[in-house]
């Protein structure tokens, strides 16, 4: 282990009794990898909405303030009495953060798997990112093909499972094409290309023009505006010509989720034989797998009696289609990398330079378009 | 046919294009049956909260007036322009409502099956059961015993089958354990006596001290008040004792709901392992099966990423099940309906009685203790 140091930065959030967040920088030793495992050097790590529930524990980062040493920041903020509950089992113990990045191999355990790894840069996503260094087994190390780097390697994980995993869900459910919400986030851009890819019809639903323009000079055939005074009307007809029956959604509070279902049910009841008074046969299920809203999700059940909403989230769908149906869709990963499955990032910061006030603020308000990249040894 | 005059009542719901609904009482004439058919001359229909939506439509029945005559009445109610857009497929037909009943078989199809019939009491589930006749295939009939009357068997259906088929959906998606909520309606009351015999934990919710009070007399172990202050606490509780994790809502609007769900993480969360950021990993359900209150429902979304909230409704889960499944349900149901599936009225009208303003104050504001039987042949 001539290469690693005795202890390396971790990045970690701590949940006080006094309902209080505290996210600073420990010193944590590196332990000797065992027989199985590996020590990443880890260069570059995503902050992706998925990690922010953790990361800030539903604090008020409006009112956080910065305190310490500029190299070693605190930031510190107010978690709201409601939120606490939830919180109850993370009280008092810091956790580490950053569910995914790509690093460097500098030192490995003596099997012969772990010593193959030696000096190659790996994609992890095992949770506990936003350090130095990370150990792990080799079997949690996704190996990069030559020359690609760990900045372009380090978002292998989330987002491309994800859109998969959509795309999984809506086949094995038993829909044949996809509404997808916040549609032009790197998940969104991602998704649009993998569903032109594989010919499956997707409504994108934006909020903004430019985002709209965005997914069209993409090559998206149908953007919805949720701003728009005809919104509903646009959206049921986006409906009709693509028969979707399953939406997943970022946003998750407010009326949105209930809109897609109504639509999906004005659709549904246009081409229906005739009337019920249940409301179409159709099932329509809305996934809700982000909460860009956090508020109150507001269904005014003008859909019928076939629908469904649920929270959907990676890891149990994973569970769900088993070690085999996960190593397909990691392969399908591999094979498009710097293509359907590339990132792009507005930002990158060191450590230090994530606990920044203004830089919270920014990847912290999760606005399509903003999306750092955290890179622990610079 | 010497038995069956040429035309019968039949009492028929209409939406107008002026967005008004009209229910009246029609003569429409009484087919000679076919030969694996039976005209029945129905003695006793049960006004079920299901049958509401196609009678009334979702009109605002404070506003109802009567006009017509004592025989012959007419009822018209202004039906709210947002509610017109589901109804668009019933406009200008008039429709025959009431879902099961039972009566005599007064005439006969050539068929044996159909002339084993003749002169039996039977209990039909084929809807446009308010009339005075009714023809219906033999394979949509159930004998009743003998000795027991057309208002003893009117409601052997839809809440037998339900609460049946809630049980059935708790199994068949590995709970083991039942919330149900407007816990003390005819149809509560019926589950909390089959979740009894069949040893099901169950965790009843009302609104008033007195139906707490009726529940328990009736055996009832788990029973919250959710207009008590301490409603949360005592659900967790109970969630925590029966691990109950899928729940039955006949409420629909509000928050309920999602307290629901809120209580269920509670309790799940207090027997985990260890801290997930995303919540517990124990999947909880809400299926929606009633509307009691019209308004929104409101998801405050406090309950980690496995979830669910949906429509639940008889007629597809049947399909589901299929012909074997349902007929074992069938089966079961006529072992109990004197006993674990009988239904108690508040009141016995005529087809013109039930058409009554007073009538349909009472019935339609689906109050707890309040359930009509019509008696077209009274």
């Amino acid at each position: 282990m001539a290469q690693t140091p005795p202890t390396g930065l971790q990045l970690q959030s701590l949940v006080t009794a006094a309902e209080t967040l505290e996210v600073f920088l420990a010193d944590v030793s590196v332990p000797e990898p065992g027989p199985d495992e590996v020590i990443v050097a880890v260069e570059a790590a995503p902050i992706n909405p998925s990690d922010l529930g953790l990361l800030f524990a539903g604090a008020d980062m409006t009112a956080a303030t910065r305190s310490g040493s500029g190299e070693r920041p605190v930031v510190t903020a107010p978690i709201p009495h409601a939120a606490m509950r939830a919180l109850s089992g993370r009280v008092g113990t810091p956790m580490p953060a950053g569910n995914e990045g790509a690093g460097i191999v500098v030192a490995a355990g003596s099997s012969a798997a772990a010593q193959a790894l030696l000096g190659k840069t790996v994609a992890v996503a095992g949770g506990s990112m936003y350090a130095q260094f990370r150990e792990v087994n080799v079997a949690a190390c996704l190996e990069l093909p030559d020359g690609m780097t760990a900045a372009e390697g380090a978002s292998s994980f989330v987002n491309p499972m994800t859109v998969l995993g959509m795309v999984e869900t809506m086949r094995r459910e038993h829909h044949s094409a996809l509404v997808h919400t916040a549609a032009a986030s790197n998940l969104g851009q991602m998704l649009s290309r993998l569903c032109i890819e594989e010919q499956i019809q997707l409504v994108n639903i934006v909020r903004r023009p430019e985002q709209e323009e965005l997914l069209r000079s993409a090559g998206a055939s149908h953007v919805c505006n949720s701003s728009s005074p005809d919104f509903m009307a646009d959206l049921t007809d986006a409906l009709k010509q693509t028969g979707a029956t399953v939406a997943f959604d970022a946003v998750g509070g407010g009326r949105l989720a209930g809109q897609i279902l109504t639509c999906m049910e004005a659709a549904a009841s246009a081409t229906a034989p005739s009337y019920s008074r249940y409301g179409s046969s159709v099932h329509k299920q809305v996934y809700i797998y982000g909460s860009l809203d956090r508020g109150p999700t507001e269904l005014a059940r003008s859909f019928g009696m076939a629908w469904g909403v649920g929270g959907w989230l990676l890891t149990p769908f994973l569970q769900k289609i088993g070690p085999e149906g996960m190593a397909r869709l990691r392969r399908r990963v591999a094979d498009g990398l710097t293509t359907t499955f590339a990132s792009s990032y507005t930002a990158e910061v060191s450590l230090a330079g994530a606990l920044q006030l203004a830089a919270i603020a920014d990847y912290g308000r999760q606005a399509t378009g903003s999306k750092y990249l955290i890179k622990p040894t610079s």
